[in-house]
């Protein structure tokens, strides 16, 4: 637990000890968010002309705000071999934004802030959210509303002890090059909560992660970065599969005992040598040159009617930081996928995760969730037939299947059904060097740094937690 | 040390034991050396319009290879706060080359296999460089010349043991996001070694660093990222500066143990926080657009004449893959200074990192030395007082002090006068929050990652090994 402080420490141990021991009961809770009232947001699609303040620049046909921050819509273009390949419209979203949450015990028990927020791109209006959720522009409050609430936990002279700090990266696909800030701060003074925020355990917001669309992206992002109690490997469930979980969270004091397939020196090795094969070069270009796509005043659209669809709203709410806006949306077309293939191996189980290049990743490769189907993509594009049969073999086991919902700040209705799939010896150990079986402790030690994981990889992460 | 493999802890453990037992005495080392032959090797400068399949690009003005690979001369626009505020040249390098060292035990004796390479913009023709040296248009053979000498040690199915691989970066005053692949590969079996080679132990390379222009700038990196001895920090030498050092190579099972003045969870911290204060965006942009600056056939040169020109040169060399080529090389004006102050504090050497913005570094910031002056910078640009009181102060022993040679490939006779300077109270516990006194350990752990240490902290760290 080389880079855990003390303090750390003592605090999984005391979650472990008594997680249960929650401020507010799992039913209350719901009772709670009945009541968070979602009813005066109203997010309708307008035509592009009917944008405040966002504009389309004469030379490039860049979308974006007048004010120079936010975010903008741009090309993408990728060449390979000398060659353009690959054009698209792409997210840039340059500023660091913070995704934060306050923790704090209560009778011994570790709980975190969280809070129903609405974004416009959700399908269900609110969601499960970190304390703070803040884009650049946000706090230092371009658009002029009311300032971040908690926001001085995380920065400023008086913030609370930091526990977990690092800038981790977004879906590769849509956004060029974006990372946030990912925060865990604990504090001890008292807290006033507003009636938007709640205090829950770890523990319940792991059950709650098995819930259809309601811990955000940005919680689960920041909830997998958290440290993390490691079951009690000791002490057997009597349930091979729990068991091999919970040894796939302990640390493993030296790569030679063998508790892992890899050490994590050949992991790394691997990741290098995954870029290594990376052959194209990726580049911000001018939306008017980007090729296959067309834009009219409802939308800019690639002319096959594949991908996705960048779009325009208005959003009138009443518990945003300001009171009505308009913004541009991405919207997929249809509903992505992501699958960890997981196998006990020796008695600990692994993930088969996937060293997927994406254009707009700031590395051009992170570590992945064995498969992932972008909105539209079939599951006949699996190149590998050992994934494709192990997603409906008779010898598999679903041990994790939601539908959860991707950043509804910048995506419209973005919903990804994200599986855990333990699979039997019919999954082979050796596999093609794009891929890597690694412990649940070996890609948590890596979740320190940014750009190893990506976010789909790290949503799963925060689902396996809900497994424990 | 937790991410060191069994084997590596071997290897260091033998080295320690045995560091002077070396296939070569140094005397012998200088010989084979001044062997060499470094005459028939001649560098002319040439006007652009002669150079052989580089070409300005008619719409761009970017100065590339006509197979497009390589490396591209292009421009680099920053915007802050919605202006412009900087524009200049760059060397846009997209592709990960090898810089790779093999090593191998002889008597118990860890040593590397080291080149005498010539690079066209080394001002001595010859450096000590690794065993690979190599852009991917090399190995690939994009330009027809022979194969890269013992490359097949580091790919390929009989590549030797992988003890180091990452990606690191290089200049990012000079180089738009290049990093290249630090590699060192443990081999067994008998390795031929040609003429332009030689066997070297650790300990002989650490006083050869002690040298003016020798061990060049690839081969820096690559120690700087070898997994290293711990000096014996039990047995005292009786000096202090030599004990401090020592203590501060030790490892720290525990953050609360106190030997460095910040945890790991601090530093990461306090690294993301520095990029987060950032508010400027950088992005390529065609040459011709780069204001300030104007082309002759001759060079390409800023209008005040306080950077650095873009030239031609043509190669003529009997030892270097091809025998003639031509190609630009970016030609600096005056000497750069890298200090870094090291200061004992309760006992332990720590040195005063600088979190730098770089224009073309990957993620904005790196890791420095305390002072980093580009060529054409005078001490007066430092902006503490206390560093520049401290770098020519009587309580201050400069530790090291050398002119360091850059990457000959890309730069011009690009030279840094590298220092470390032992500093007393006078420079205090308590520093500006773009700055953080860390361990040795604490960087080389760092180490294992990409984007953490920048190319000048990372050739000073190899200088600092010099020392032990």
């Amino acid at each position: 637990m080389e880079l855990l402080t003390a303090t750390q420490v003592a605090l999984n141990h005391r979650r472990r000890a008594t997680n249960d021991a929650a401020m507010m009961s799992t039913v209350d809770f719901y009772d709670w968010w009945a009541q968070r009232d979602g009813s005066g947001h109203v997010v309708e699609q307008i035509p592009f002309s009917a944008l405040d303040a966002w504009v389309f620049d004469a030379g490039t046909g860049n979308l974006g705000h007048e004010s120079g921050r936010f975010f903008t819509i741009e090309g993408l273009q990728v060449r390979d071999g000398g060659l353009d390949t690959w054009a698209q419209p792409i997210i840039n979203q340059p500023e660091i934004g913070i995704l934060g949450i306050v923790v704090k015990e209560f009778g011994g028990v570790l709980h975190c802030l969280m809070q129903a927020k609405m974004e416009p791109g959700n399908i269900n209006t609110l969601q499960l959210s970190p304390t703070v959720q803040a884009t650049r522009s946000n706090y230092t409050q371009v658009h002029r509303g009311s300032s971040t609430r908690y926001l001085e936990y995380f920065v400023g002279p008086d913030r609370g002890q930091v526990l977990v700090d690092v800038l981790q990266s977004e879906q590769g696909a849509w956004f060029w090059r974006k990372r946030n800030r990912n925060m865990v701060v604990l504090v001890s003074g008292d807290v006033p909560v507003h009636e938007d925020f709640c205090w829950l355990s770890l523990a319940q917001i792991r059950e709650l992660t098995q819930a259809e669309n309601l811990v955000n992206m940005d919680a689960r992002t920041v909830l997998s970065c958290m440290p993390f109690a490691e079951p009690d490997a000791d002490s057997s469930t009597g349930d091979a599969f729990a068991d091999s979980l919970a040894r796939s969270y302990r640390y493993l004091t030296d790569g030679s005992e063998n508790h892992a397939q890899h050490t994590a020196g050949e992991i790394l090795s691997w990741f290098t040598e995954s870029k290594t094969r990376c052959d194209w070069t990726a580049r911000l270009a001018p939306l008017t040159t980007v090729g296959g796509w067309s834009r009219d005043d409802m939308e800019i659209a690639d002319d096959a009617r594949d991908q996705f669809r960048i779009i325009a709203v208005e959003v009138q709410t009443g518990t945003r930081e300001v009171r009505r806006w308009t913004q541009p949306l991405l919207y997929p077309r249809g509903q992505g996928r992501a699958v960890f293939l997981a196998r006990p191996i020796d008695g600990v189980l692994h993930l088969l995760v996937q060293a997927r290049p994406e254009y707009g990743l700031m590395d051009m490769v992170e570590m992945a969730p064995t498969v992932h189907l972008l909105p539209g993509m079939d599951v006949s594009s699996i190149p590998d037939s050992f994934v494709r049969d192990a997603l409906d073999s008779a010898n598999s086991t679903v041990r994790y299947d939601n539908v959860l919902s991707e950043e509804g700040g910048r995506f419209y209705r973005a919903l990804t059904r994200y599986q855990i799939v333990e699979v039997g010896d019919e999954v082979p150990v050796d596999v093609p060097p794009n891929m890597c079986w690694m412990t649940v402790r070996q890609l948590t030690d890596l979740l320190r740094h940014g750009h190893y994981l990506n976010i789909e990889a790290r949503s799963l992460l925060a689902c396996l937690h809900s497994l424990c």
